[in-house]
């Protein structure tokens, strides 16, 4: 049953979520990475051999793969995936960011130049994780962004071959090239490159403590995404709302996994004692329902706030990934939102419309850290550099306040490059 | 005397900026983070009387103490700092971004709140690199993005005092509050809070090895910008440039640390053997002389290329942190850059102008991270949150595709929070 708490019993630790306990694979992880470094691709295919039971020939998906994966779809599925990329496409559209140009002052020309990353690296989990709207989520950002290359790593099942709903989103997302290969050995493939695998200059998308360990030890080599902890919600409900719906709402999240956080904030006592036994009969009925069990067990929680209000305070202290807001005129409090990574308004907007379709992203910041991190978006696609121009009157008008500066903090070869531009027998 | 390479006889591990062998100082940065977690000010006062020969009562900068500096400044330097303030904001202000909501679909809208970080945490080295130009660059973004608090830190002298210059500098940038504690435990104050110094969302700034390590440590706690190796400075010039100009430019990035690196890419072998008697000269001359040459002798060089082009292209390889066009139509090239923090564009514009004063920022990208990274801006202090709204019929018309969807994915308890709210019995 999950625990109903009262916000004036609740301690300020209890409130938070729990962030997860993560295995040590630091060791097994840096001996995959070195031996990709070392041996690229026969490292690759011996590891493929070893942890996927696959024995390939060859690591790229060929065209022919991906024809044939496409047919293997259903139709009204692929109806459903070309829906949602364009969902995601028009959203992330939205995000794309233009190069700036000024001239602000006599003589003097600043910019910022907006440009894509080169290439990308996207990695996507196989077997029971194999989810095609990851694949959408992390590569349409990329294409958005203009990024040239976008290549996707996932790992092949026993037989040598990638899941198809896999390669239909990478299809239809436009993933330049696929790779199988899966695991730390994928993201050293990635970081570092090898014969068939080039080197890209970021990594994004989720993994197992591996991949997760793999990303951590190649950054700084290639940049990563945000290494996502276990997903959370936090549903803000009125006593209005439908129990039933929430109860489903809180499930949805917690089926991820048993580390999953779902989080109901109610100024009803009697929706938090409703919503408490809906759990347990929709518990009753989940194909997944063990690991949902155990989240709403060890993670799940009830907290009745006085109003409105005091649930918003509590949402901005938690600053979960998913806020779901089912309450009447939800836009009378969203400019209350301050930390929240994606926020769902109104009764008819449950998580899941967000984690396939809408438009907006579902890679969040989680583990309270939408304090200070943000949804993965185009953004996260670009570079950024600076561009400056003086003429000759403008430096001349400018430099003895830089030779100043420069002396000002001892650096006198500062001063020097800005001062022996105007020198005699110098200039 | 600096080394020159042919184009066709470098090695290409040769054309590669060094990168800083990090001396490890992970174990006595834990025990220190350790105990400003525990013990907070106290430990904070301690380790200052330890590491900086001052005993403090008070680890905040009052008032008074603020507007005494603002009088121990010149008034010329003063009138400097404040220009260069105005034309740093000017700059930054172009970078502001807009929240942005959409309304392509019946009964569906979407946006992205961009949100200012709630308070921000400014580390100031002290001592002999105490630089103004460190507090203007790091504080002004900040104050553009909407940060309510900004906070710095910055080690005292044994007098218990901060430099003028630094408290200056926060006074003209905005700065909300000012303390004197620096190393490792000013970074523990930061990501934990004491009694005194509140916890922030985001920590930068530069350090030494200590502080670096401790922003590394507190990683995930807080959010930290990147952490910056030697500064490079990379000079495209052509056969018509001044060497002594560009021997200065050169200098100028040398004197910062004996890692610093210097490098020099010309079309003209005349200009190069030119530049290497140049710096010879005026490295005689220079206040910092044995810093500069140290950083000449190990990590400049000059590169002969067989044209301008291919001078690009070694630019683009190396991805500088500061890239000088020392060409006729530097503009020309711009477009052909892709890998460079700063761009200075034409002869009248050496670097220390966008160390200081001509308004881009001058914390950039080091080490070839220029690749994936892009200078501090206003986007580091700011974070995006999603938000949605269906309704009921616009959720009508889109809930069995995304049913469908989360059942492809073998996550049932998604459809079902989508399906729920159309289940007779339960609308």
């Amino acid at each position: 049953m999950i625990k109903i708490y009262e916000m004036s019993q609740i301690q300020d630790q209890e409130i938070f979520l729990r962030s997860d306990a993560v295995q040590d694979v630091s060791r097994p992880v840096s001996e995959i990475l070195q031996a990709v470094r070392a041996e690229g691709d026969r490292a690759l295919l011996e590891y493929t051999k070893r942890f996927d039971k696959a024995e390939l020939t060859s690591l790229a998906v060929s065209g022919a793969e991906l024809e044939r994966a496409m047919e293997q779809v259903e139709p009204a599925f692929l109806a459903v995936l070309r829906e949602a990329a364009e969902n995601i496409r028009a959203y992330h559209a939205k995000q794309k960011r233009e190069s700036f140009w000024m001239e602000e002052k006599q003589g003097v020309i600043l910019g910022q130049k907006v440009l894509p990353l080169a290439r990308v690296g996207i990695y996507v989990p196989g077997g029971t994780a194999a989810y095609p709207s990851t694949v959408l989520m992390n590569a349409i950002p990329a294409q958005i962004a203009g990024v040239e290359e976008i290549i996707m790593v996932t790992p092949p099942s026993a037989n040598g071959e990638v899941n198809p709903h896999i390669l239909a989103a990478a299809g239809i997302a436009g993933v330049t090239r696929i790779f199988k290969v899966g695991g730390a050995q994928a993201i050293g493939a990635l970081a570092y490159g090898t014969e068939s695998i080039p080197r890209v200059d970021k990594i994004v998308g989720p993994g197992n403590a591996y991949v997760a360990e793999a990303k951590r030890q190649v950054f700084g080599q290639v940049n990563i995404d945000m290494i996502a902890g276990p997903s959370e919600v936090l549903v803000l409900a009125d006593g209005k709302s439908n129990p039933a719906w929430v109860a489903a709402d809180l499930l949805s999240q917690a089926e991820h996994d048993r580390m999953a956080s779902a989080v109901l904030v109610t100024d009803s006592r009697e929706l938090a004692g409703q919503v408490a036994e809906e759990l347990e009969r929709q518990l009753a009925t989940l194909s997944r329902a063990e690991i949902a069990r155990a989240s709403i067990e060890h993670n799940g929680k009830i907290i009745v706030a006085r109003d409105l209000e005091e649930g918003i305070a509590v949402a901005n202290r938690i600053a979960p990934e998913h806020l779901e807001l089912c309450v009447d005129n939800p836009f009378d409090y969203l400019g209350q939102i301050h930390n929240a990574g994606s926020i769902f308004l109104g009764r008819y907007n449950p998580e899941p419309m967000g984690d396939y379709f809408a438009g907006p992203n579902h890679t969040l910041p989680t583990s309270g850290t939408a304090r200070f991190y943000s949804p993965l978006s185009v953004d996260d696609f670009i570079k950024k550099s600076q561009f400056s121009y003086y003429t000759r009157p403008a430096l001349e008008r400018d430099y003895r306040k830089v030779s100043l500066f420069a002396r000002k903090e001892g650096l006198t070869a500062h001063a020097r490059a800005v001062d022996i531009r105007f020198e005699e027998g110098q200039a």
